[in-house]
C-alpha cells in the first residue's frame, strides 16, 4: 500500500501555500488558471487523490467519526466530545480527534488527514482564523466529494451542511431578563472583542433584554476584553481591568458576564471590593463548566448544554450516514432522496446558584 | 485504495472478541493453538496486515502523532496534549488524538484504527480496565511490529518503552512536609480506593512524610473515596462524606487530597463548618488545574506540569522516529545503535497560594 502524496507536500514542492494547492484541487476560480493547471499536473503525477475514496461501497465504511475543534483545553468542547461519544458508542462508531488550534493552515492539514480514508464524516466547529479569512473551500469541497459534515457551535452560512447551534442570543436574553426581575437597576456586560459571532451574539442579547425592558442602555457598563489576550495565564490584567471598571462605575449592581472566567473574576474582584454577592452585586455567566460550580460564591450561569450539542451532532451525521447507505443498498443514487440539511437550535438554560437573588 | 479488514470485523465473523484476535494475531500464548489458526488464516484470507506498513521507508512517513488518552474531560490530559503539540508543531508533525474512554477493548480498537498507516508513532496513557486485567500485549504487538510509544503517567513496567512519568511519590511527600512544617499536627489525607498506581503512590508519599516527622499515621484520618462514583455529577455525595469525616475527626488542622476536586470540595465544607483557612485548617491538593487556581481561597497545590509532560513525551518520540530514518539512510540496520529506552521523572513543585500559612 504507498501512501498517497498530501497537500503538504504538494506546496512544499511547488513553493505555495497549502490553501493554494487546497483551491486549486477544488478548481477554485481564485487561483489563476496557470497556477491551477500547475498544480494538478503535479498532484496527478504523484497520484493525488481527493478524499472521495472509501464512501462509495457500504464494506469500505470506517464506522469512524472525524471530529476537528479549535482546541482542546476548554470545558465546552470536551464535553461536546463527550456527547459524540456517547452517541457514536451506541450507534456503533468509534471517534477520533484532529485539533485546528484555531489555525487555518491546521484545520485544511486536519481535514486532509481525517478525510483520507479514516473516516466516514465529520463533525466540527470553525477555527477562528477560517471565520476571520472567510475562507470556507475546504468545507465544500469535502462535501462536494462525497464526505458529510457536521457543523457545531461556530457554524456560517456559506456552508450547506447540517449545523448545531446554541441558542446564544436568547441565552443572553434571559439571563439579563433574570437580573431585571431580580431589580438591578444598572446591568453591566462583560465580553469580548470577538469576531467569533457567540460574543456578538451574546452583546446584542443583552442589549435588546434591557431594551425590552425599558432600559436605556449606557456604553459606560460594557466592558470588553481584549481576547487576544491569553486570560487563562494573565489572570492579574483581567482582574486589573475588571476592578477599575467597578471603580468608574460604583452604581453597577448587576453583572452579565459572556463566559465563566470573566464572571468568576468579576465575583472574585467584588469581593475584594467589598461588595456583597448577591446583596449589593448579582452576577450570571455562561457555560457551565467546574469554575461555576465550584465558584464562591458558586455562579447562577447559562448552560450551553455541550453534552446535548454533540450527541445531537453525532445523531444527525449518522443518520445522513446510514441513509446514504440505505441509498446504496437500494439502488436509489437521485440525491433528492436525501433530506434538507437541518439547523438545529439547542435551548440554553438558566442554572441558578448563589451568585443572584 | 482497498481498506483492508479490521480486528472488529474479524472478531464479529468469527464470534470472538476483540482481545482474543488481537492477541492471536500477535502469537499470544494465552490463545489456544487451533484458536490461533483459524484466527490466522481467517486474516490471511482477507487480506490483514498487522500495523508495520508505513515504517520502513521515509518517504512514506506521515508525519503525524497518535495520541492515546483515558478521557478527554480531565484538565491533566488536556494540558499534556497542548504540550505534545507545542513541540509537533515546531518539529513539523501534526497530532491525531484517539480516546479509549478508560475501556481496554476502545484502547485496542483505537489503536489498531491509528496504526493503521495514519500515524508514525504513539503517545498514549493506559486506560484503567488494562491497568485492572494487567493485559499489554497491543502496546508490545505494536512495538515488535517496529511502531514506536511513548508512556506517559500511566506506564507499567510490562511494556519496554520510552516513559515520562510523575513524581507522585515525593509530590505527596513535599505536600505533607509543607503541612508538617506549617505546624499542623493532625495531618488528614482524602484519596481514592483507585488501583491506578498514581492514588497508590499518593498515599504512600502521605504516610512516608509523616514517619520521616516522626507522626504515627491514624488510619482514622485517612478517608478513601470510591472513585467509581461519579463524582462530578454527585458533589452533594462527597461533600456529604467529607462533612461526616470531619465531624467525627474535629482534631483535624491540615488536609492533603490527592486530586483538586476533593481539595476544593473539603474547603467548601470546612468553610460551612465554620473553620477558618488557613487558621484553623491548611489546605494542600494535587494538579494544578483552574479549579486550584481559581477557588475562595485558592488552593496550594503539588504542580505536575502536564505541558512539560507532553513536550518530553513529544521530544522523545520524535528523537526515536528521527534517529531511525538516519539509520534507514545510513543503511545500518543492527538494533544496538538504536537508544535504550528512557524513563523521565517530571519532577514536581508546590505552588504555594492561600489555603496554607
Amino acid at each position: 500500500m504507498k501512501r498517497k502524496i498530501t497537500l503538504k507536500q504538494i506546496a512544499k514542492e511547488l513553493d505555495v501555500s497549502i490553501s493554494t494547492v487546497s483551491k486549486a484541487l477544488s478548481n477554485s476560480k481564485e487561483i489563476s488558471e496557470d497556477t491551477t493547471q500547475k498544480i494538478q499536473a503535479f498532484a496527478k503525477l504523484y497520484h493525488y487523490k481527493p478524499n472521495n475514496i472509501a464512501l462509495s461501497l457500504k464494506n469500505r465504511k470506517t464506522k469512524t467519526i472525524g471530529i476537528l475543534i479549535p482546541e482542546i483545553v476548554h470545558h465546552f468542547f470536551s464535553t461536546v466530545i463527550r456527547g459524540i461519544e456517547r452517541v457514536a458508542n451506541r450507534r456503533g462508531y468509534n471517534v477520533i480527534v484532529g485539533l485546528s488550534n484555531e489555525s487555518f493552515t491546521k484545520e485544511i492539514i486536519n481535514m486532509e488527514m481525517l478525510a483520507n480514508g479514516s473516516i466516514d464524516g465529520f463533525i466540527l466547529s470553525i477555527s477562528k482564523e477560517t471565520l476571520l479569512k472567510q475562507d470556507y473551500h475546504h468545507f465544500n469541497a469535502t462535501i462536494n466529494q462525497g464526505m458529510p459534515i457536521v457543523m457545531f457551535d461556530r457554524v456560517v452560512n456559506e456552508v450547506d451542511c447540517d449545523k448545531v447551534i446554541v441558542d446564544d442570543f436568547n441565552g443572553a436574553v434571559k439571563a439579563v431578563k433574570k437580573l431585571v426581575e431580580n431589580e438591578c437597576k444598572n446591568i453591566a456586560l462583560i465580553t469580548t472583542m470577538d469576531y467569533v459571532s457567540v460574543g456578538r451574539l451574546r452583546t446584542q442579547g443583552y442589549l435588546e433584554a434591557l431594551q425590552n425592558s425599558g432600559i436605556v442602555a449606557d456604553s459606560n457598563l460594557i466592558l470588553k476584553i481584549d481576547d487576544s489576550l491569553d486570560v487563562e495565564n494573565n489572570l492579574e490584567v483581567l482582574e486589573t481591568e475588571i476592578a477599575h471598571f467597578f471603580k468608574s462605575n460604583p452604581n453597577i449592581d448587576g453583572v452579565f458576564a459572556v463566559n465563566e472566567l470573566y464572571a468568576v473574576s468579576a465575583m472574585k474582584v467584588a469581593r475584594k471590593l467589598g461588595f456583597k454577592i448577591p446583596d449589593d452585586m448579582q452576577f450570571i455567566g455562561f457555560t457551565d463548566g467546574v469554575l461555576s460550580k465550584h465558584a464562591t460564591p458558586s455562579l447562577t450561569t447559562v448552560s450551553q448544554h455541550g453534552q446535548k450539542i454533540g450527541e445531537q451532532s453525532a445523531n444527525l451525521l449518522i443518520d445522513r450516514l446510514e441513509a446514504e447507505d440505505a441509498e446504496t443498498e437500494q439502488y436509489f443514487t437521485n440525491n433528492e432522496k436525501k433530506r434538507d440539511f437541518i439547523k438545529m437550535v439547542i435551548e440554553t438554560e438558566i442554572i441558578e446558584r448563589e451568585s443572584t437573588k
